[in-house]
């Protein structure tokens, strides 16, 4: 690495927060975040976006033209040769043309992708996975989302639908998903369904701390941080809904090894992030014993992400300098 | 194609037959077939291979010198780089040196692959997944076997493990599977998972003709034929064991396009080949019920295989004809 390689901007945009990273070479010299508050709407948002970078530019005594190009991730659907975010549930946008109206504002190249892309780019690139040719993702959020990389490629589909590991069917008949079918993971193992889960308890009587930890960090959704505080509380529907995520988010990767023989599986997202390696390795033993011990099968790592809230911006930079 | 093109001898070698070709550019010009009488052991059957390919050379008035080479594949686990048999429960062998005993016999290069990967890549190369960059190919037998092709390449994985489908978590604690895990699709859908199903209703006081149709046709296992005859006989727990195969077979499916995007399902196997789009129509109903009806969902093609009984031949001669 030499100090003359371009620095590119990432960009990492989510639902209650954006990170915006100054990265040479899978290194984040500066890092910016600020929050998103969606419900001031679009334009609002793209607004908070470039004033975080901006703070970035600052951090650096730097201008848009000592850098490359730009690249962010969205949360949801996003044409990357147009730049538009197509549809993103957490922001309430459709039709976002967001690259256009960075660019305008930035004055250099923008490149928008999906955040969970980035996010397992960076961690195969730069991350977890630098290393291996072939490596599974899976990023547990508001949903659950994911990549692969085969042969050192992300493979993209036949219409650029790959990934959507969060609707693997690992209960058939089960419980409701939120893509309108029955008994997907991501109806057992994403904080939404966590949520559902300790809510039902509540309403058949049980009793949680979950919505008084709620109240008393002023949050209206299942944060990480209420999920970590609640386990720490020992709040017993909390622990089942963790160890209900993680048992099938174990079969999802056994699954998913026995397709796929990737040689790292690795977990991301804010939750991931905080609880680390606690929230991954009972999902790892009931992985292995999903999976054909066949083969040197001790030799798959199923791990936490390496980089944390950086793979994001590291991820997006690396996709930035290879698009321009 | 020209006749020029050089002619490679496809070999499928199964638990009941041998079917050995001459493929020039994909066309099977002439092909033979031999019982495996796999209880006679392994020198036995290495007779009765070259025995049909010595076949194919006298019905083409040809010889050895004739051919660029050979490609078999067997049913189990093999070490593509020694031509040895690792293990192949159907055959009972275990480190059988097939490549090196057939090519002394024959006399030119012999290579050996996996009997599923030659069936895939036949069936990609020159079949129904012919034109596709992405495809998935799912094979069911005695076992559920597959392969999968993304950016055109067959994906062989960490550990050349890839592609075991069959092992696909489809009912947390359900059916136990031969693998010893439980709640596998290979439990629900192979022949032997059928067989199972349709002994644990006769045992628990129903009646299924099953028994009775193997005896007529002299059959120790419940083979397509079997199936084909019970179901045209209407026989319900024949019935209900394709029903149930077909719905996690569906399910699988779904799943694996929610994750890899194929722009083409293929099934085979000798089940397939013989109940055609009978048995594969169900199956995309119940997969394009479960998979995200997103981005163009109705261009996903679930078909039965094209090449039906010479994939695996034919894709044993582009393996052959790449490897040398």
């Amino acid at each position: 690495m030499s100090t003359k390689d371009p620095i590119f901007i990432g960009v990492d945009l989510g639902g209650t927060n954006i990170e915006a990273a100054a990265v040479r070479n899978g290194e984040v010299l500066v890092s910016k975040k600020k929050k998103t508050r969606p419900e001031k709407g679009a334009d609002s948002v793209i607004g908070r976006i470039e004033a975080t970078v901006r703070r970035v530019f600052d951090k650096m005594d730097a201008a848009s033209s000592d850098f490359e190009g730009l690249c962010i991730g969205a949360p949801g659907a996003v044409d990357p040769s147009t730049g538009i975010v197509r549809a993103a549930p957490n922001l309430d946008w459709k039709d976002v043309p967001l690259g256009e109206e960075l660019q305008r504002r930035l004055g250099f190249p923008v490149f928008v992708d999906n955040d969970v892309n980035i996010g397992v780019v960076g961690e195969y690139v730069h991350g977890a996975g630098r290393g291996a040719l072939d490596m599974v993702g899976i990023w547990v959020g508001t949903g659950i989302g994911g990549g692969i990389v085969v042969n050192g490629q992300l493979v993209k589909g036949f219409r650029g639908a790959a990934g959507e590991i969060g609707h693997v069917v690992v209960q058939p008949h089960g419980r409701r998903c939120g893509c309108g079918r029955q008994g997907c993971v991501e109806a057992y193992a994403s904080k939404t369904a966590m949520m559902a889960m300790i809510e039902e308890t509540i309403e058949s009587g049980g009793e949680s701390a979950v919505p008084e930890i709620m109240a008393r960090k002023g949050k209206r959704r299942l944060t990480s941080s209420v999920v970590e505080a609640a386990l720490e509380a020992g709040d017993p529907p909390m622990v089942e809904a963790v160890e209900t995520a993680q048992f099938y988010l174990g079969l999802l990767t056994a699954s998913l090894v026995n397709v796929l023989d990737p040689q790292i599986i690795v977990f991301g997202g804010g939750l991931v992030e905080r609880l680390g390696e606690a929230f991954v390795a009972p999902v790892a033993r009931t992985a292995a014993e999903y999976y054909l011990q066949q083969k040197n099968a001790d030799r798959i790592r199923i791990v936490p992400s390496a980089l944390g809230d950086d793979a994001g911006p590291v991820g997006a930079a690396v996709i930035a300098s290879r698009r321009l």
